[in-house]
């Protein structure tokens, strides 16, 4: 099981958008950090928690139409109930959108385990139910057919792909209305760090643009707006990093 | 013109989510049933009726881009007045949505003439409008060219591929928030009966579920389950099947 | 700078749709003119402007992960604090949406310069505040990464490919809930008065198909039924033309 | 069945490359009549033919999966047994090349009957043996899996589309290595004496390019390049036209 | 590792076309078991062989663009330096051909460790010198970037996906020049044997149809043509099934 | 223009395959140069040149549709009668294959001027003729369609975008039987000779290979095989760098 987020990392990690999280990662090197195509499913959606993975491969029909389904056996089931809180369902379905991986009913369940959400780069079924269950949702698609009409559930808790980037178990994921980051996991704290700080940053050269000023000199800022900064952080209270 | 669907059967096929529906036709072994990246316009929406079939062909400039249209004879206009009570205007429009494949005029006909929707594999164009118009629609896209742009109406009523599934005049198309679902005609009837049951065992199923059951043994439910659901029947006054 | 569109046009070209101006646009043989797959942020967005391009290519890393951005160099950023009242910044992306092309610190900056709105192939980042800056914005997608992820800014105010669309700089924008078309700018003004009279043509069709009408000789219309807009026309004190 | 074509015109027509006759098209107006994406399984094929169309939908497995094939009712069957010399069969798949749309021994019957070709917006299945068959093909792709795994032929000689062409029963194929064009059978003469002529004049600027003539006058040609161009024919002993 | 294919097994897979034990597995309801657009290098080529299974997740830069390569624990080249007489590599690249998969060193390794083959649903880079490797080679495209410029080898020998079908580690792959089917192994012995039967069957058939007969009742072969078919048999001294 | 390449630098670039170079440039942390899915039209094609680039925009009709072209001032004329020895075009075609972006007799004419090659990431029309031209050219694919059909001529020697990489004029393009590696001008000739001496280095290790070496120690090389290998550079004659 992946090790829960300490509450007041998860605390720092709402704060940030997905757009700030994405920028720092790339000032580190990391560039394909953001989930494309990944939308939630509920306007207002926010995500904080730990993948905790499951893979899917193509079905094949001696082993997938069976019309039974074990849940002491079957990967998918077994995620559903070995799910903790802050723990979040990541799913590689390949990006196949011709059949669900996953609907209201275990969506619901992993709510009542904890579950921090659910992400799968390919779509949900029963999706206005899973919209409705509360479970923060991401998905690339809505489909009707259940998950083994054209995926297998392979393994779990394993590195996978999803939507483009590369998942491993315990990695954070955090989400906003814009879709899903990933920060590998030793790098979470620094980030969050760093995140909280640019947001400052980022919401006083707002503040200064929305009131009329030009960007050069502003944003990126010059010295002269950062020395203006830092009286604006010491106005507020807040301690500059 | 296609059998109107009995008005008990379109008031059964009301019920049950696509998800349900689609998962008994997969057990009957029709697993490509669900139309893949067809939306529809507006939240809320829920269609029930028969296949009408139009197939549009790649325009090619001497037919199409000539500036007329002949009410008699182009087979999208016919389409249209020939429609009636419960039809569903579906189009195959080979997945192309560089244009629209109808507007919102000939939406507002459809609807008074009592048609029960419209679906698409393309686009509708002055989609707003057709939103608007109160008629249930399907696709995957918005365009604003007009039709003959890219498309030109090659013939009615005979079966087409619709987002990658077969449909044949006559079939029954049901729709919900996640999109549509056709249902071979003679399977109609059975395809119901058995969506109605199902939805109220996994109506079941979720009840436990949020009270803080485990999916083992309950989804799929096993015997003990069972037979507590028999109960649970008969105490809401409902007939097992 | 593309020379402003006179107030009265703008007005004019506020009223149709984009579904019309795609239709009269079409008329003179312009086939392609309407952004395929761009769609706007907001509902009920609605879009008048002239274009003002930027066009991107691939991003080098040597050239574009160095972290630094030169307000008085950089293409996009000389494109931000270029715009003018009325200008529409246009961007050529490529239609690679696996980077944002522009967020929400840029977006509240054009607004705050008069700039009536900003379109691209690509995605925006920050998208829920650039949705929220009031700037009308039409995108395919959204994306946190920013821009040099993927894309470097290469020159502004030449011709670009948009979506698959030639826009050329002063070319006008219109947008609505539909999408986006591009008028030539010399066809803008017949085009809008083409549409407006257009539009209330369609308004009295749509007027009597609501009321029960065939589309047989009322759309197109037919001689009796032309004679009956006029009078319908000079009831309500316009002027048909 | 379509009417064969002259033998005189369909020796005309194995003259130009398709560019040339797909440029003298789009002369007329018509720009969308190069199927795109489909290639010859053999270097060096060349086929004049007219179409025999036939036109697949997506499989349903109660109608596809049964294992049987009813030889006087299947339209693909019965389109193999009614093609008749100089037709080529061609197949609307939807561009679907997840399975093959015919095998060799239809490829070679077809051949012994005379078929001048056959083209395909799919796959062919055994490939290598539809290669050998000696049958100019054309197709996107090759698949092992049988035409009823994803296709079901519904219907034969109705107006469809190929590779996003419209092609209507007895519309005139050429291909060359490049690919195949789709001449409407009422331009078919006027086209093929036209491109003879366009093949000549391009054959001399050839000449005098490949002699290191500046394309600035020449190509196109302007009035002393024509004058040296009718002296050139005369030489050859060509009539000009 | 995969337990070998016996000698004769071996042998008699390599007689039938990949079409025809596609069709086979078909017949046992296994319908998607051939590699969509997955082509040899060489033409000519042909593949049997036992799966040994890799799988690739997308890189992430700071573990994957470090230069370095341990042998003993990256397991691509673990696979490399496991892999054994009849086996065939079969990479999950997710069917991205932004980078290759593997190269020429690598593909002479196995080919020196008696590897039977190696498939990809990505690139080769130094395709043209995998190519004349002698080791039988299938992939969807050929790319000069190494593998960890987009992909991370995760791990090996458990199931994936490879260009849409399943592999289990021991699958048997059978590859002509149409590309490449997958056979669960289980099956392959029994598949091989209808596989000779049904060759010798479509011999028989298209020695017919060569000799100028009609498909029906040929193909499929009807009561008169079966007992023909059984006296042919004889004629060649082969044992009927 | 594009200044010539030095004789030795060329001669230097022809001896290392595109995927040597598209590595040596990962090194420097440039790991998208390698144009994807751009392939020689002929096999054996071997290029070396600096980019002289052209940049195509959609088709608009009034412009592009009127069947005449100004040698004088289209840009993708004056490209063709501006080349020089040793220039490669390179072509921006947005990916775009549904025409040609250059035919037969302007790829005859630049080979005339001495141009190295035609790169483009769209279609040659008269693709069979292009490849008997003998001017080394790379395309995505063939298209009978004249350029102007989708494509209009928009600037020359601007930074493009090309196959997904940036292409700056006077960039080197290398190609071989792969596909082509976009080498920055100030780059090459430390890229050529690091080249050189990978290609020494991978033709002893290949030896060793193909000789029964592991590749541990090997491939990457250990301090063992680094000394074998300076033995086996002195041996030749070689100077080791």
């Amino acid at each position: 099981m992946p090790e829960p987020i300490p509450p007041d990392l998860a605390a720092a990690l709402r704060v940030p958008s997905t757009a700030t999280l994405t920028s720092i990662l790339a000032r580190r090197g990391l560039r394909n950090t953001f989930l494309t195509g990944v939308r939630p499913l509920v306007p207002g959606t926010r995500l904080v928690g730990q993948a905790f993975t499951l893979r899917y491969i193509p079905a094949r029909e001696d082993l997938d139409h069976t019309g039974t389904v074990d849940n002491l056996t079957d990967p998918q089931r077994v995620a559903v109930e070995s799910i903790g809180p802050g723990d979040v369902l990541v799913i590689d379905a390949r990006g196949d959108v011709r059949a669900g991986t996953l609907g209201a009913i275990l969506a619901t369940r992993m709510r009542c385990r904890g579950a921090a959400g659910v992400v799968t780069d390919g779509a949900f079924r029963d999706s206005p139910a899973v919209a409705a269950s509360g479970l923060p949702a991401y998905a690339r698609a809505a489909h009707a057919a259940a998950n083994k009409t054209v995926h297998h559930p392979a393994d779990l808790q394993v590195p996978i792909a999803c939507a483009g980037v590369a998942v491993y178990p315990g990695d954070i994921l955090v989400g906003d209305d814009e879709g899903v980051v990933v920060i590998p996991r030793h790098l979470a704290a620094e980030v969050a760090a760093e995140a909280v700080e640019q947001e400052r940053l980022e919401e006083f050269i707002m503040e200064k643009v929305r009131a009329g000023a030009s960007i050069v000199g502003v944003y990126p800022p010059g010295e002269a707006v950062l020395a203006e900064y830092r009286e604006w952080l010491q106005r507020r209270g807040a301690q500059p990093t």
